[in-house]
C-alpha cells in the first residue's frame, strides 16, 4: 500500500475518495447468470454474494452470510462488467465536433489542433464524462491512451472503475525524451494506484510517429517496469503502404523485429494485415484489439476478426476514442462486430453472438493481463458486474439471452453496476461521480476551446 | 369517413379507441428543432403548436392559440418522427429463437415451420409488441408485409401510430389464389383506415416466391386500386444467380419487364444490384428500402447505397423483422448505416450524418408516398413528433445536433412520442396500449409456439 500513500500525499481528491463507504456485503438474488467462464449456458435465477471486491460465493450461500445490501436481479441478467481495451476517454470533449472526414485529415485538420489546447483540468473533465458514459454502458475496465494521464488517473480514483492507462509516446516532435519521462513518473505515482483499480502500460502511439530507435527505447523501459505496451497498430491502409515504403516491411513485422512482441502486447486496430502479420500476432500472444465503429467511420475497413478469431489471436473488443466514434457504447460495438464479419466473410455463422460478448468480457480481461481477476463471474474474480434489465419490448420474448445480448441491447439496459465490490451505478444512477456537474464543466470546456 | 364506420361494425376494439380523448391543442416550448425540411440547420429555443393531428404553428405563436397541453422540451431535440420503411412487426415473437444462420437456412429449417403455427391472435399480439418497442425508439410510422393483416391493423389502430400495411403475397404454394382474395378484402376494410393512419399497399413478396403470371396479377390490382407495391427484391446473392438462371436478366429487370414499375414501388433490400439496376430504380422512381444490420446479419452483403444517393435514388431506412436483426431500433440503422458505408466506398465523406437521418425521416415518407404528409416538421404537416432526451453524457458536450443523432444516439434516447397528433408516449411512457399485458402474451405465445 505504500503507493497509496504517495497518492495521499499529492492527490487532494483520494481522502475523500478513501473516506467513502466503499464495501458492503453484497447478495444479488433472483439473477439469470451469465458468467461467461468456461460454459456459455446462463444460469437461472441464481444467487451471487460479494464480500469487499470479490465474487465469494455463487448458488447457494452459506447461512453465515450476512448482507449488508440485497440487490432483487429478478427481470434481469447478471454478467460481467464490460472492458473496453481502447479508448482516450478524456476525448469525449471533442465529440461530434468533426466528423465525415478521413483519419489523417480528421487529426492534421481538427483534432491535433484541439488537442494542443487542452489543459490538464480540461482532461481531467473529459476523462470524468467518459467515465459517466463508460459506466452507464455497463464498462467496468477501460484500457486509454492520452496526455496528461495523472488527471485521467485522478478521475478513476473517484469514478470507482479500473482502468490500464498509458501516457502516449511519440518522437514525431523534440518532445519525445520528455514524455518518455512523464510516462515513468506517471508510472511509479499510478501503477496499483486507486487501490489496485489502476495499472499502468507503456504508450508508444504507433509505428509511424515513433522511430525505431525510440521505440527499442519504450521496449526496454517496458520490461525494466515489468509492464505490458499498448499500441496502435495498422489502423490504415497508407500507414501499411508508408511502413513498406519507409522499412520494407509491414507496421506488424516491423514491431516484431524490434523485439516489442518479447513484452505483452496490447495491438489496437489491426485492420490491414497479411495472413504473415496474423501469424506473427498468434504465434507472440498479441492481443489485438477491435474498433469496429471508428474503423468504419474514419473509413480504415474492416479488420479481418474471424481470421484472427480461427488462428487463436485472442480478439478483444473497444470504442475508440469518443470523437471518432461518437460515443462509448460497447453494446454498439458489440451489436456491430456480431452482424458485419457475417457479410464480411460471406458466412452467416461468422463471429458468433457469444464470440462478441466475450471480446467484450474475457478477451479485453486477457488482453489486458487481467483475465485471472476479471472478465467472468467465478468465484474469487475481483466483483466487476452488472446488471441488464431485460424487462423491456426489445427483449421480448426470451428465447436466447446471449442472442439479446449481442442483437437486441442497448447500452442504456444497464441497470446496476459494480466494480471492484464498489455499487457505482444502481437502478440507473451513478452514485461515485455528480453527473450534472461534468457535464456542466464538459460544455464550459468546449465553449472555451473551440472560442480561443 | 365511410371507411371508419365500417370499422366500428367489425371491429369491437374501435369504439374503446374512439372514445379516448385523442387530440388536444399542443405547445411544445425550448425546443431545439430539426425540421430536415429544405434547411438542415437546427433551429434554437422554438415553439411548435399543434392543433388536432396537425402542424399550426412553428416559432411565434398567435396570442389566441389555447394549449391544453404544455410540453417542456428543454434540453431535448425535436425532430420528426422516424419511419421504418421494411419490417414484419409481428415476427417479434420470433426475436432470438434462431441465429447465426444464412438466409434460406434461416427461413426453411426456423423462419417458415414457426410461422405456420402462427394464428390471427398470435399476429395481433406480436404486432403489439413491435410496436411497443417502435413507439420507445421513435418511430411513427412502418411499412409491413405479413399475413393475418387484418390483427396488424387492429393493433395498429390502439396503438396509435401510423402505418403502410401488405398482405404478403406468393403463389409458391397452391395459395396464391385464396391470398389476393384477401388483401382485396383487407383493402376494402382497411385501407385509410384508423382515422386516416392506415394505407393498403399491395404486397407481392418477392420475384423468388411470385410468378410471372402471378405478378402481372398483383400489378394489375395494384392499379385497380390505385395503391403501390411493397416487394423484396434482390436480398441475396442467391436469388440474383437464380433470377438469371430462370429469366435470363436481374430481378430489377425481370419486375421491371413486367411492367411493376408503372406503379409506385417500394423494393426492400436491393443488396445486389448491378448499375444498369440502379439505373432503372433511379428512371422509373422506384424507393428502395436499406435495411443494414439484416442485410448484414444474414450475410447478404452491402447494399450500394452511396451509389444509389448519387444517382438520385431515394434511399429509405428500414429494420426488417425483429427476427433478422434482432430488434426494431432505427437509430441503431441510422447509426450503422453512416459509419458501414464509409468503409464500403474507402471514403469518409459517404454517407454523412444528415444523409442517414434523412433516410429514416423523408425519404421514408416519400417512399410510402406520404412525404407531403410526414417525414419533416412544416406547418401543415401531419404531427409526427419526437423529443430525444440530449442532457445526458452521451451527447455532450453538444457540438453538432445531426452528427449527435447519428453517431452518439440510442434509441432508448427517445423520450415523447406525438403521433397524428396525439401523444403516444410521454416521459418514456407509453400511453396508448399495456406494455405489461403486451409482454406477458407474447411470453406466452411463445412458450406454446416453441413447445408444440
Amino acid at each position: 500500500m505504500e503507493i497509496n500513500l504517495r497518492h495521499d500525499k499529492t492527490h487532494k481528491h483520494f481522502e475523500r475518495i478513501s473516506g467513502r463507504v466503499k464495501w458492503m456485503n453484497i447478495l444479488i438474488k433472483n439473477a439469470i447468470i451469465l458468467p461467461l467462464a468456461e460454459e456459455d449456458t446462463p444460469l437461472e435465477d441464481m444467487r451471487v454474494a460479494v464480500e469487499k471486491n470479490v465474487i465469494k460465493y455463487i448458488g447457494e450461500i452459506p447461512a453465515d452470510f450476512a448482507a449488508e445490501k440485497v440487490i432483487d436481479a429478478k427481470g434481469g441478467l447478471l454478467m460481467p462488467g464490460l472492458v473496453d481495451a481502447h479508448t482516450h476517454v478524456a476525448m469525449s470533449l471533442l465529440r461530434n465536433y468533426a466528423d465525415d472526414l478521413p483519419l489523417m485529415e480528421w487529426l492534421r485538420t481538427r483534432i491535433w489542433p484541439a488537442e494542443e489546447k487542452l489543459t490538464g483540468e480540461d482532461v481531467y473533465w473529459g476523462s470524468l464524462l467518459g467515465m459517466a458514459e463508460l459506466i452507464k454502458s455497463g464498462v467496468t475496465c477501460f484500457s486509454d491512451m492520452y496526455f496528461f494521464m495523472e488527471q485521467t488517473a485522478r478521475a478513476v480514483e473517484e469514478a470507482g472503475i479500473r482502468a490500464v492507462l498509458a501516457r502516449g509516446l511519440m518522437d514525431s516532435d523534440e518532445g519525445g525524451e520528455k514524455r518518455i519521462q512523464e510516462a515513468i513518473n506517471f508510472y511509479e505515482s499510478w501503477n496499483n494506484g486507486a487501490g489496485g483499480r489502476i495499472r499502468v502500460m507503456a504508450g508508444p502511439h504507433s509505428p509511424y510517429t515513433c522511430s525505431p530507435k525510440y521505440l527499442s527505447r519504450v521496449i526496454e523501459l517496458a520490461k525494466e517496469l515489468d509492464t505490458g505496451i499498448h499500441i496502435h497498430i495498422s489502423e490504415s491502409a497508407h500507414e501499411v503502404e508508408q511502413s513498406f515504403n519507409k522499412y520494407g516491411k509491414s507496421p506488424v513485422r516491423h514491431l516484431h523485429d524490434l523485439g516489442m512482441f518479447d513484452v505483452p502486447t496490447v495491438a489496437a486496430h489491426c485492420v490491414h494485415l497479411c495472413d504473415d502479420d496474423i501469424d506473427i500476432l498468434a504465434e507472440n500472444n498479441v492481443s489485438i484489439v477491435y474498433n469496429p465503429t471508428s474503423n468504419l467511420k474514419l473509413a480504415n475497413g474492416f479488420a479481418p476478426v474471424e481470421k484472427m478469431r480461427k488462428k487463436g489471436v485472442n480478439v478483444a473488443l473497444g470504442t475508440d476514442g469518443p470523437s471518432s466514434n461518437n460515443n462509448l457504447n460497447m453494446f454498439e460495438e458489440i451489436h456491430i462486430a456480431a452482424v458485419i464479419n457475417k457479410s464480411v466473410n460471406n458466412d452467416a455463422t461468422s463471429v458468433p453472438a457469444v464470440f462478441a460478448v466475450k471480446m467484450a468480457t474475457v478477451n479485453g480481461a486477457k488482453a489486458l493481463g487481467m483475465d485471472e481477476e476479471i472478465g467472468s463471474i467465478e468465484i474469487g474474480k475481483k466483483a466487476d458486474l452488472i446488471i441488464i434489465d431485460t424487462h423491456k419490448p426489445h427483449f421480448c420474448p426470451g428465447h436466447n439471452a446471449i442472442s439479446a445480448l449481442a442483437y437486441s441491447a442497448q447500452a442504456a439496459d444497464v441497470k446496476t453496476v459494480i466494480a471492484d465490490g464498489e455499487i457505482v451505478m444502481e437502478d440507473y444512477e451513478i452514485k461515485t461521480i455528480d453527473i450534472e456537474r461534468i457535464m456542466f464543466e464538459a460544455e464550459r470546456i468546449a465553449r472555451n476551446l473551440f472560442s480561443k
